[in-house]
């Protein structure tokens, strides 16, 4: 365990570079690189971030990347992966990787999964086969994928449900321990995750616990979820006085521009969400001015890129009129173009975020940030938000 | 006419630099740029190389694409990219490009389409409304898109039935003079569609009509449709004897390699086809030992790139392994990089096809490429070749 300690701390290091107010500017060293905080984590579920060539992802100056454990061990399996030399250089993405440990995926996309307290048996969504996670299993995998930083398999409960939270929070808890046991590779850190649901009880017994066994990073699991925002933002500003300021805080599956600034105003350094890319799918695009639906009609001869003020490749080069075209014409180029977009905004947005921190000024900006973004009556033609 | 000839002949131009045998190898100069041929020529059907955005395209070296005047003129509407500045700045291609017709959609993918001397009456295929196309209608359109090139409208019946080939060659031969009379863009070049089926008399009758209307360019239409390969090769032998040789020639949806290397070899100097996108989507690949399926099993664990010998964005950086797992996930990043590799290996080997012209060695590359991409027993694993 000695050794194992010494050996992550020569790969992975997290410094806090400044504070201001409860926000944190800091960097995150691994063995692929450094990760300026805080930090949006492009998700790329099957190995890929949907639609983006990392040679883009790299221009777009993504620094992390997820993967996804249920689906690369469903398809094409981890260790086809291993054997490859592992997800950086399977995906060519030479820069650090973070993969979940899959709980969520077997909770929410499985079906008839059957809980106990040594894992989790599964069928795949993909052939109906069956499969049996557990804490131990969910490391081996992960250890076969090679992310830099992979996560303790955990279980999601509906955050309102006290009971069910109570239960499946000492099931978390055993399943961490037991994670931080079978964990043995030294070039990768292994995260810890709260559960408690929206109870302040739980989430502080959580971050006691997990704070107990010494991860070098904490993720804030179980929201976004379905609860209110105002429950949300309420759990991770309890969670930001829980955990300990040293270590560096993920909040996992939280991607809304604005909720990524206000998870910041609440101590939060790195978060994901497939949201940009799914929502460009979709045909939505984040702007300065808001959300819009890049497929309204009122964008049919529109001149203006996506958003005026964005200087990612779509931005540069294309009108709304023609990414227009090409959703209605449901070619791929337009999804391609919607989803580097989105994904830059939110890249930059984070800059923006880290700058402001850095020069003691983030109040101020997240105040104008988000009520430009959330003015209502804006000049500007806005579309229909797209419900996802 | 006289002034729109002089300022066609400032903005256009043919020169041939070099025959090598009856393959040639030219420079066809246009107002957004030259083409060196022979040069195959990518499709966006819809104002998009499906999957490939205009950087790439540039990066592979395509020097001219092609857009469709049917999908164009149905969805986003010809007067809309006119208001939009043209198809150019529309689509975010300052290169050339070349507009077919129309005519060939109108036949192959409407319904419900009547003919007379006068144009064609259709269906919609996206909707089901009701249009029109005349000779008159169909340069009206092109000249709303603004191609630097654009097409005759004409009738393509099927190529071994004599008697609608009669009656379509008379139809498509008046046609071709209302096109050269209604076309008024000096900016654009209009070439001639020569038709006439798998008969020498009628191909020699249509190439003598279409010389005397002084078109800039002629295409030979008609091929690829179902005829023998030994039907289309004779062709195209003909109608190198009959098109006169300072103008070049256009052999319209054709895009196999080997088809095209046996096109040069038979005085063709452009071509174009939808093959290598679409190929590219069902997962087929072009190499230079012939079509692989890369969704096949055995390429599940294979590290070289799609084409060892390739040096595009998707074959310096991907393996066959991760492109196939991309391929059965469904993933975008699939189809994108199948469709960058299958583009790029025409361009590059037109660009080899023009080389070996120029250095008068056509021949011998002719046969060894052949021989290579056409062997059986080849040690190299190959899949089933996808038929599409």
């Amino acid at each position: 365990m000695q050794a194992r300690t010494s050996s992550l701390a020569m790969s992975f290091s997290f410094d806090l570079a400044q504070t201001d107010g409860r926000a944190r500017a800091g960097t995150l060293r691994t063995p692929h690189g450094a990760i300026q905080t805080p930090a949006f984590m492009p998700v790329g579920t099957q190995a890929t971030v949907k639609a983006i060539p990392p040679r883009d992802l790299e221009q777009l100056g993504a620094q992390i990347i997820l993967a996804n454990t249920y689906h690369l061990y469903l398809r094409p399996g981890d260790e086809l992966i291993a054997r490859r030399g592992g997800l950086h250089h399977f995906m060519a993405w030479p820069h650090p990787i973070l993969t979940d440990s899959g709980g969520f995926q077997v909770f929410s996309l499985s079906q008839m999964r059957r809980i106990d307290d040594d894992g989790v048996t599964f069928k795949s969504h993909l052939d109906g086969s069956m499969h049996r996670f557990t804490p131990e299993k969910a490391i081996r995998i992960q250890e076969n994928l090679g992310a830099d930083i992979i996560m303790c398999f955990d279980e999601c409960p509906p955050p309102t449900d006290r009971e069910y939270n109570l239960i499946a929070l000492r099931r978390t808890h055993a399943w961490a321990a037991r994670c931080r046991a079978a964990h043995a590779r030294a070039d990768q850190a292994l995260f810890g995750i709260a559960q408690g649901g929206v109870f302040r009880d739980l989430r502080e017994q959580s971050a006691r616990f997990l704070t107990s066994l010494d991860f070098p990073g904490y993720a804030i699991g179980g929201l976004a979820v379905g609860e209110s925002k105002a429950d949300m933002f309420q759990v991770i500003a309890w969670m930001d006085e829980a955990l300990p300021t040293a270590k560096p805080r993920y909040l996992m599956g939280v991607g809304e521009p604005t909720d990524l600034i206000r998870a910041v105003q609440r101590g939060v350094d790195m978060a994901d969400c497939v949201l940009p890319t799914r929502l460009a799918r979709h045909g939505a695009a984040f702007t300065r001015d808001g959300r819009i639906n890049m497929r309204n009609r009122i964008y049919a001869e529109d001149e203006r890129p996506i958003d005026p003020e964005c200087d990612c490749y779509a931005c540069r080069h294309f009108s709304r009129a023609y990414i227009r075209h090409l959703l209605q014409a449901g070619e791929i180029l337009g999804m391609y173009l919607m989803s580097i977009h989105n994904t830059a905004f939110l890249l930059s947005l984070m800059r923006a975020v880290r700058a402001a921190i850095i020069q003691g000024r983030f109040e101020a900006f997240a105040q104008a940030w988000l009520a430009r973004y959330e003015r209502t009556g804006s000049p500007q033609p806005e579309g229909t938000p797209t419900q996802l």
